[in-house]
């Protein structure tokens, strides 16, 4: 028998982390449905040729399967989907027939990919995307509408300070277009590494694939604009370069900014050096960070695709953002940041006096839980201090004692103990269900 | 590219049908914790040593996975897990250090076999596993309280009339024994098959295998023993048979349904058939039924082991139940029996009147959704009957109208229209979310 051991890149949680975990994803999933998002879950595979038609060096992530039993005849056809983005782009044309479109969707599932791990980067890890998608045209109205769902979530759930970087495809390529550079889509990959290598490295980069060092600064000056508010379209006009491309992405950056102004106020800003990696982002693109762990890199990120799904007669143009649930639990995790107040869902340990009374101790618990209060009964008829002893190693707060002259319940914390009737008592609402709480 | 189809065994709901799945996925938990289950979820892939070491045939059920680019030289070193309990045996070793025993968890996730697809069997499915393990031994009580938990999650959830059937593999063991039968566990497999083959074709393989006309009607005898109450105990005693592990297995199975009848009276029957194929199985065994749909098998299984964990030093025994919920869903979505109200959770369109007001429209949404109620702003300022018509098709109930002169809100099922406040509205408790509906 193997040895027991960890996987690298394929994190498992104690009891107490997983509590954080599918507190998150609550959030994450109420917030999605109450902006009308419906879920969908696909397959976890997919035909190898569809994963490897998407993304740069897909192969070297992909998780090939097999049969075990079918040997190297049945060969590898599928692979483990490594992002939610493809399996929902097949899944639309799948059944384009019969789904009704503009189709709002969310999808919360794992993934794979074959990377090298490393902190809040993982081979098997959670992801919680939204898209919507139409037939033909997407009203552009919707690409204000991500941030605003995302804002929702992050305010909910306490991952700190974070802000929403927005900005559009289409006034980049227009400023460089209006520049006279004829490498549109190289220089939007040198400028997606400011972040990594600085302005000046950035500069050198540039001027070695052909710009001028008035191009390159121009470049520089706009990928420096950064406001909350509408005023960086001033500041690009200032630099006095004209496209109607440019013209088109300016306005669309601002209906964004503006719709966010008025309906998640501070949490969006207008920030002119990001690109997004992936090609086939044609409009707005998005990317969140955790402010004040800038180096941690995106958490949130996605934008606005044209033809990602297309079956060569119909095009659906979609735009979607996608939370990167591991990497966010992950870095916080990992930095000690998030942790639940107790182990278990259970609030009270009804408490066994001896082993022919557990009945009456069950019949306690079944009446707390009809009222839904959640709780276990004591595993073992041992002496009153080692029962509470085991409700305070899980964080229980509450032990239940069934007596003849009438039950009582212990506030382990604070040692108070009152008289309680299980078709009435009810603890306080902070009690009944473990909380999540973020450290410094 | 590929062309776009399902792939068999793997199958995906519409997003109708993952709604009524999320209702059935949240009913399990919320039953979960109610009882003091804690939440884990492990990795996809295990050892594939670990995956063989397990189950019958394993192997031709096992998909095995390897990086792409790291080519025949890495080789398959892993596999898909085929259940939930090969993983959680393993968890349990890996973090014996760190977990509180007795440990209490509940497990919700997908698993794969690549077995030949049916009717409810699929190649990736989804369980719902509750277990209790301890270290060294393992307290009785833990096996009569599996019945009550599954009990309270059927209930809440419109699957239909079920009942859960109760054995003790040391009850027929030890009967089995008294009555002069070796091969206990062969007999015990043939038994396996009563619903099958039926007791004529029963009593021939009993024969064969080397037992007395006498002893094959013994075994047929206590087999056909069926009672929601203890009489089991005298029908069994009536039978003559005498041996130790028969009063052993008498007593444990009398405690398991007396804690039925009182905490889940009716749902919980003695039925000295069931067997249950796995070896590891040493105490009570359970199997569920969906009552007039015997015919489709067991929906929700388990029992007690009592060496499935173990490092060599230390054994974990411990007792488990698993709601085959892809099984169950299959089922009734094959036979039309179950549907959601509504393929969306929004609960309101907030109309556009036209978009210069779209504005208007997002902040009445912001507005109802900081209020919990779910909704979606129109996608196009098309004529308002266009816009009914596209919340009809959803089946979303209340149509917006945010107005001058003092928004109006419309239930389109009774073309009530009347004065509503954002700040102050709420739908009726009922159409706040969708909800499933059971047809006959």
């Amino acid at each position: 028998m193997s040895k027991i051991a960890p996987i690298s890149g394929f994190p498992e949680y104690s009891p107490g982390q997983r509590i954080v975990e599918q507190r998150f994803l609550d959030v994450i999933r109420e917030t999605f449905e109450l902006h009308g998002f419906a879920s969908i879950e696909t397959r976890a595979i997919e035909p190898i040729e569809r994963l490897r038609s998407q993304g740069e060096d897909a192969d070297k992530e992909i998780y090939g399967i097999a049969r075990l039993a079918g040997g190297d005849a049945e060969g590898m056809r599928w692979g483990l989907h490594f992002d939610l983005t493809v399996p929902f782009a097949r899944y639309v044309l799948e059944n384009a027939g019969t789904l009704e479109f503009p189709f709002r969707r969310y999808q919360i599932q794992k993934a794979w990919r074959g990377e090298r791990p490393q902190e809040g980067r993982y081979r098997e890890f959670t992801q919680a995307d939204i898209d919507v998608v139409d037939v033909g045209t997407l009203a552009p109205h919707f690409e204000a509408e991500m941030p605003l769902v995302v804002a929702d979530v992050f305010e909910k759930f306490p991952i700190g300070d974070f802000v929403i970087q927005v900005n559009n495809r289409k006034l980049a390529n227009g400023f460089y277009a209006g520049l006279g550079i004829t490498d549109v889509a190289g220089t939007l990959r040198i400028i997606d590494k400011l972040d990594k290598i600085g302005p000046d490295a950035v500069a050198d980069l540039l001027t070695a694939a052909g710009c001028t060092a008035t191009q390159a600064q121009a470049c520089l000056d706009l990928a420096a604009i950064r406001t909350p508010d509408l005023s960086f379209v001033d500041q690009v006009r200032a630099l006095g370069v004209d496209h109607p491309l440019l013209d088109e992405g300016l306005d669309a950056l601002a209906a964004v900014i503006e719709t966010a102004a008025a309906n998640a106020p501070g949490r969006v800003v207008a920030a002119l050096k990001i690109a997004r990696g992936l090609d086939y982002y044609t409009g707005t693109v998005y990317e969140t960070q955790l402010v004040g762990h800038e180096d941690w890199g995106a958490v949130c990120s996605g934008g606005r695709y044209d033809a990602l799904a297309s079956d060569g007669r119909t095009t659906y143009p979609g735009v979607g953002i996608s939370i990167g649930v591991s990497r966010i639990l992950g870095l916080l995790f990992g930095h000690g940041r998030l942790a639940a107040t107790r182990s278990t869902p259970a609030c009270v340990l009804v408490a066994v006096t001896d082993e022919a009374s557990r009945p009456a101790s069950t019949a306690v618990a079944t009446a707390l839980r009809a009222r839904g209060i959640a709780c276990e009964v004591a595993p073992k008829a041992d002496k009153f201090g080692k029962q509470i002893r085991y409700a305070d190693r899980r964080g229980i707060p509450y032990v239940w004692f069934p007596r003849d002259d009438g039950d009582q319940v212990k506030d382990i914390r604070s040692g108070d103990q009152v008289a309680a009737d299980p078709a009435a008592w009810t603890p306080p609402a902070a009690d009944l269900r473990p909380d999540v709480l973020m450290g410094d």
